[in-house]
């Protein structure tokens, strides 16, 4: 009961949907490791880039997919609540794209991703790119059972997301903070950020690009292109 | 069971999980008109901000808060997954605020609002603005009370967003463009854009605006003293 009005209102996280979400958790769980299986069987290495709404999680694709797909076979995996718009930009490429629409859930999860792996040719993919949902939150919370967690950062948004959305943060080996092109028009200072970053996640590497100028895009392909080597060299 | 690999992968979304999740909304609505009524006895008027984040939201509502605060008396409620940073800048105008920090939950709710509501002042408040937490998914299932939800959409997150996450430009009576001194700088073609509101919100009233310049920012003040003056005389 609230001891101001008396009104009888507790808050909303009560037991039952705590024990529920913690079996979605964990039936997640046992999903993403059969989709790790699912790549290791097929050798695909498997990306799952996270971001805010419009941090260039699509731009940044294209561009790659442009400067890697004469070396590697790719495949991508689009999610978002509506529309085909993505999948659409990485079609007009001729990489092999399967779209996700989740109507309202803010997220992927790993039967979602198993799903849209069935409809891809897996066994012509090298590097498989899963974009999630525009979403500094509840993508943190999911094992899609792919490889490498990344997470973006746009200038833009402002220096202060780390601290405010740690969770992703955390959960990522990768930071790529994106959109430097535009560092001359907002107060985002490139140093301070990476520092706020190793004090969330120490063992995170950060990298900062523009995919428009292609500055720092390098750096990012270099280091897709030695996990996709590490991971390989483990398989065998 | 998977047709395709026969290892049993369902989707999570389940029966069980829709349920309690039912639940948690329709909870979610007996507290909202509870906090109505306390917003009522004390003639307040409470507007609901969201947005992705970094779309400027707590800059918003720092200009908004400087312009009206000899006029009416403020109070504010931020919503953060951790920090009080955003709490720190409105206090230093002044102005009574309680910060919330979910720690890992994606959006308020209205009794975390109900919560904050009872550290303010509330017999000393006129109009109380709730910063939510950001994010364009989450926060458009959860009614806080409020009497007005408005979206933001900043010109950098680009011009498709309103299609790829069309749940909250349909909650909300308010969409405001904001950020629209960096036009210059990003293919956003501002009529297109409210266009496409309009498709996906016919009754939505959509403005554009720069915190920065202080462009189109009269418009919003204009909105919000109408909604005030028409609220009281409602109440009447």
């Amino acid at each position: 009961m609230c001891k101001e009005c008396g009104c009888g209102i507790t808050e909303t996280s009560d037991k039952k949907a705590i024990e529920v979400f913690e079996d979605i958790l964990k039936y997640n769980q046992f999903q993403a490791k059969h989709n790790r299986e699912h790549f290791e069987t097929y050798k695909i290495y498997a990306i799952n880039l996270m971001s805010a709404p419009g941090a260039g999680k699509t731009t940044l694709l294209e561009k790659t997919l442009e400067l890697l797909k004469d070396k590697y076979r790719l495949g991508v995996i689009e999610g978002d609540l509506e529309t085909e718009r993505d999948a659409e930009r990485i079609r007009q490429k001729g990489i092999p794209v399967y779209q996700i629409t989740t109507g309202s859930a803010c997220h992927l999860d790993a039967s979602l991703v198993h799903k849209a792996m069935h409809h891809l040719p897996m066994d012509q993919i090298d590097i498989l790119f899963v974009e999630n949902i525009g979403n500094l939150v509840c993508p943190a919370n999911y094992d899609l059972g792919t490889h490498l967690n990344v997470t973006l950062l746009s200038v833009p948004e402002g220096e202060d997301k780390p601290e405010k959305y740690p969770l992703i943060f955390k959960s990522s080996e990768l930071i790529v903070i994106t959109k430097i092109d535009l560092l001359p028009y907002f107060d985002f200072n490139l140093d301070r950020v990476k520092e706020q970053i190793k004090r969330i996640n120490p063992q995170a590497k950060v990298m900062a690009l523009s995919s428009k100028t292609g500055e720092g895009f390098e750096d990012w392909i270099d280091f897709v292109e030695n996990k996709l080597k590490e991971y390989r060299q483990k398989l065998v």
